[in-house]
């Protein structure tokens, strides 16, 4: 009987945190970025910045591949400043796809220096899923 | 030994449904639209339909953020009618992101009136998910 | 206590498998294709081709719809060859909607002769969500 009680506490409390002060800790999403359209980068910049002020605790990782990967080049790029802030104050995680620097012969160096790569960015969008994050493709 | 058959016939019974008249009714899919762009919009009018002449029953809700929010504007907007049908007729459930709203600095008064709104698009897209519902982004 | 050394050894082996020497045979994925532009169509080929070569056992679905399905008819095909290779030699299976063939006024012979059809596109789609794949729309 004390043993129900405690779940239902639990359940209770669970619950009405979840109305009332939502700060994202129990969710994780992957998001997806293949354009090298400059508005669609500039949604995916606001996507991310209205997630972290709604929920600023949750899990996020971006994943960069095919044309996706221009947004995040060490040179001439609008967004270099919008991006180091999410990912070393934010805990925005963005990761690139090797497939696509060896196809576009691209080195890591050329990157953003505060990102990682995996070997492929569907892969690693899969692994995601699988692992119970939700999936969000972003882009126009 | 009884109840082994009663979970059986049950599971026979729900597999014979479904090989032969899926209403839907045990579906549920979440549908992103983000495009401002007047083919994108056409699509998502067409997969509705199609969704709804094929599956009923399913529960299915679409959520409006970034430029996708065009669509359901109260002025100037091709698609009033047939949206209204599927809201008000065909239980689709649509709602709109409020950061979309505030950004574009639109009020609830010129939006469609059989809208509702949710405070974040793709936390609305992300909480459905862990509910199990399926996620489409729509457009092309 | 054999039962939990049992179950650590199968724990550890499957870890170490994931680590080492993934082919994709626990993956299963879906992609939606529903781009009529020549750039998405070519994305789509290269998506297929570093997945098979990532993880060749893993099970892909692609599930044309809309005017994805301009990519898998059977005249003035570019991608005619490299669609039979992924089919017929690297089982990646390919599907098109009923729905879109009946709007469209496109027959069964128009298309592909290695390709499949279903009713709903979309309603395939989330089918195999359901049924735990990943869910990646393919297309820029």
């Amino acid at each position: 009987m004390k043993k129900l009680f405690f779940i239902l506490a639990l359940f209770i409390g669970n619950f009405a945190m979840a109305q009332t002060t939502d700060d994202g800790s129990s969710h994780k999403v992957v998001f997806q970025f293949v354009s090298g359209d400059s508005l669609s980068q500039k949604s995916l910049i606001n996507n991310l910045k209205n997630f972290r002020e709604g929920w600023p605790k949750a899990a996020v990782e971006v994943v960069f591949h095919g044309n996706g990967i221009y947004m995040v080049m060490n040179e001439k790029n609008n967004f270099a400043k919008e991006l180091e802030n999410f990912c070393v104050n934010k805990q925005v995680k963005m990761v690139v796809c090797e497939n696509t620097m060896r196809q576009k012969k691209i080195q890591k160096s050329q990157l953003l220096p505060f990102l990682e790569t995996v070997p492929m960015g569907i892969g690693e969008i899969i692994l995601k899923q699988e692992q119970g994050w939700a999936y969000i493709k972003a882009g126009l």
